[in-house]
C-alpha cells in the first residue's frame, strides 16, 4: 500500500450558480486543482455527488465530466453516500492510488441544488433517510435533526441558546473565506431571534444548501519531491456505517459511525484527539457539531456544548472547528461538502488560510456525514 | 498490490419482485454469496446501483443495506456509472482489497425497476445520456440505440435480420438459467415478426428491465487455501470513458472505451482475444453486442454480425457470449447487471453452468457498459 499525498486543490464559491451547469462547476474546481498541482491530466476521476439524478436528470457523471474536462477515456465514476459522498469519493481515489491501480486520481465533489424548487430539494435530500420507515412518515431532514436536538436538550439539560457559539463561530470564520456562501457576522441575539424552522432548530442552527464544487489531485508520495511547498499526506482514512434510521440505533444521541471511523483513523495516523490541531466537522445542524465532538473524543458524552461556551472551538481555541465557515456558513452543497472540507484542511496545513489560519497547525481532521449518521467518513491529514 | 480472488457468489432471479424491497433483494444476494463463501461477514460493502434515488426515493444505500444485513458499522457506499454501476462497484471492491485497506469486500449490484410506471423508468434510464444535449431533445435510450443501429446497417450494408442470431442465442442460453427473466426460446421468424419499438430496433433486439440483485465476496488470494474448489482470480480490471453524447464521438460506431478497457485488461491478464473462452458482453440492444465484439478484437470493424451468422457465439462456438442469457434474456436490472455478469462468469469458471457450460473454460471476460458507451468496464477472470 503506497502512501498518498494531496498535490493540488481547487474550488468554486458556494452560491446560486444560475449561469453554470453541473459539468461546468466540476470542471472549474478540477482545472483549479490541476493548475495548483501544475499537472494537466490524471489517470482517474472519482466524483462525489448525491443529487444529480434527482435534481438535474443526469447520472453517468463519469463520462459526462471526463469528457467536459477534455480527458475522455480516463477511468471515471460517481460515488454516493448521501451528504458523505464527497469524502466517500476521496476515499475511493485514495484506494485507487494506494493500490497501484492508478498513478494519479482527481477527486471532485459537485452539487447543483438551487435551480430546483425548494420542495423538490427537500424531497431529494430526504432520500438520505430511510424511505420505508422515515421519509414515508413525512420526516424531512430538518425534522429528523430537530427530534435529535430536542432529545439532547431533554436528556442532558442544555438550553437551546447554549448552541449559539457553534453558529457564531462558523459565521465569523466564513467572513474570511472568499468561497463561502454566507458573509454575515452573527451575534447571540441574532441566533436567539432567528426564525424557527422545526423546533428547536431555527434558521441559524441549519446550514444553507448551495451549488458548488471542490477538487483535489492525489498522487503517491513516492512520485513527488518536496520542492519548497508543504506537502499534505493522507495519514488516516476510515469509513463506517450505522443504522440508516435513527429509531434503529441503540442511542439516538451517539454517532457510533463517527466514533468508529475516527478511532480507526487515529490509529492509522498514530494520533489521539489531543494531537488534532483543527477539526472540519459536519455541522449540517448545530446539534451535529456537538454529537461529532463527543463521538470523536473531544468532549465527554453530553458535554459538547461546553467546548463552544468556553471558546475552545474558535481559531485560537483548543480545538478549532469549521475554520473556513463549515457547512453552516461556507454552505452545504451536499455531495461536494466532503471535498470542501479536504480543500480547506489543505489550506490550513499549507498555511494558506489567511486570517483564519490556525497557527502552526500540522494535523487536521475532516469528518463527512451521510444522512443522520448512517455513513461517516473520517480523514486525518498531516503536513510534513 | 495484492492479488484478489472471488470466494463466493449469490444472486436473485431477475423478475418483477413486487414482494421484495430494494434492501431485501440486496440482502438475498449478499447472504447467498456469504453462504457460498462460508463466511458470515466482510469488512466493506460496495453497492452498484443506478436508480434507487429516482425510482425508490432512496439514496445512502451503504447505511441502508449494511444495517439490513446485520452488519451495521461496516464501511459501505454506492458506486454509480449508469448501467455500468455493477462492474464499477466490483472494481471499487477490488481496489479496496488489493490496496490492503480492507481484507474482505462484498460487492452487490441491486436494482428495483418494475414498481414504477414505464414512463418513469424510461425517464430515469435516460439520465445515463447527456441531459443537456441528448435527453433534453427527447431521445430515449432505445432511440439512441436505434440511431446507432440504423447507422451501422447503412455504413456496413447489413440487414436487420443479420442480427437475429444474437437474440436467438441469448434466449436459448437463458432457458438453462433458473435466474433468468425470460424462459422463451425464439426463432428467426419470431425475431423478424417482433413488434417494432424504434426502427430498426424491435422488441427482440432490446433487453427487458427487471428487479434483481447479484453479489460476490472478494478476498486477497493470500488469505485462502485452495481446498478442492476451483478458485477464480481477477486477472484484469480496467475502466475507461468516452464522450457521454454519441454525437461528440469521432465515430458513433466505435466503442472507444470498450477497446481501451479491454486492451488494458488483456495486458494485465497477459492474454489476447484468442485466449478468451467466453465473453459476457453488454447486449442491452443487439447492436451493442456487435459493437463490443468489434471493439474488443473478436471481429474486424463492420464484421461483427459474421460471428453470429456463422455460429461462433454459441456455447460450442469460438467465442461463446451471453452464456447464461445475457441482458437480452437473463434480463437487465441496470445497476445490478455488471454483477450478474461476474456471477455467471464464476459459474462457468467453476464448471457450474450446467447445460450451458463452456467445456474446459479457464478464462472469461465480462464487459459492462454505462450509457451508450460513455463508461465501459472490463474484467478478465481466470480459474486456476
Amino acid at each position: 500500500m503506497r502512501e498518498v499525498v494531496i498535490l493540488g486543490i481547487g474550488q468554486t464559491s458556494v452560491d446560486e450558480h444560475w449561469e453554470k451547469s453541473l459539468r461546468e462547476l466540476a470542471g472549474e474546481a478540477i482545472f483549479a486543482a490541476l493548475n495548483d498541482a501544475q499537472r494537466d491530466s490524471a489517470d482517474a476521476l472519482f466524483i462525489g455527488n448525491m443529487l444529480s439524478g434527482l435534481l438535474s436528470k443526469q447520472e453517468n457523471l463519469g463520462g459526462l465530466i471526463s469528457d467536459w474536462i477534455g480527458l475522455p477515456g480516463m477511468e471515471a465514476e460517481k460515488v454516493e453516500a448521501a451528504c458523505g459522498s464527497g469524502a466517500a469519493a476521496f476515499r475511493a481515489g485514495l484506494m485507487a492510488v494506494s493500490s497501484g491501480e492508478v498513478d494519479s486520481a482527481l477527486v471532485v465533489g459537485v452539487e447543483k441544488m438551487t435551480e430546483s424548487l425548494p420542495v423538490e430539494t427537500t424531497e431529494a435530500l430526504v432520500t438520505a433517510a430511510d424511505a420505508d420507515y422515515e421519509s414515508s412518515q413525512g420526516l424531512s431532514f430538518v425534522a429528523i435533526n430537530a427530534l435529535v436536538m430536542q432529545r439532547y436538550l431533554h436528556t442532558y439539560g442544555w438550553k437551546h441558546t447554549d448552541f449559539a457559539p457553534f453558529s457564531i463561530n462558523a459565521h465569523a470564520n466564513a467572513m474570511q473565506n472568499p468561497y463561502a456562501r454566507l458573509h454575515e457576522k452573527i451575534t447571540e441575539k441574532d441566533y436567539i431571534n432567528a426564525r424557527m424552522i422545526a423546533a428547536p432548530i431555527n434558521l441559524l442552527d441549519a446550514s444553507p444548501i448551495g451549488d458548488g464544487s471542490a477538487a483535489a489531485l492525489l498522487v503517491p508520495a513516492e512520485a513527488i519531491s518536496n520542492n519548497g511547498r508543504r506537502i499534505v499526506r493522507i495519514s488516516g482514512s476510515a469509513s463506517a456505517t450505522d443504522s440508516i434510521a435513527i429509531h434503529s440505533r441503540k442511542d439516538p444521541l451517539w454517532l457510533a459511525a463517527a466514533q468508529k471511523s475516527a478511532e480507526k483513523a487515529y490509529m492509522q495516523a498514530g494520533v489521539t484527539p489531543k494531537d488534532i490541531d483543527f477539526f472540519e466537522l459536519h455541522d449540517a445542524f448545530s446539534i451535529m457539531s456537538v454529537l461529532s465532538l463527543e463521538a470523536c473524543g473531544f468532549a465527554d458524552r453530553g458535554k459538547g456544548p461546553v467546548l463552544g461556551l468556553e471558546g475552545h472551538i474558535t481559531i485560537q481555541g483548543k480545538i478549532p472547528i469549521t475554520t473556513r465557515g463549515g457547512l453552516k456558513a461556507r454552505g452545504h452543497p451536499v455531495g461536494a461538502t466532503g471535498m470542501y472540507q479536504i480543500v480547506e484542511a489543505v489550506q490550513q496545513l499549507r498555511g494558506e488560510a489567511g486570517m483564519t489560519q490556525v497557527e502552526g497547525s500540522k494535523i487536521g481532521m475532516c469528518q463527512n456525514i451521510g444522512g443522520s449518521g448512517a455513513t461517516i467518513i473520517t480523514h486525518i491529514l498531516k503536513s510534513v
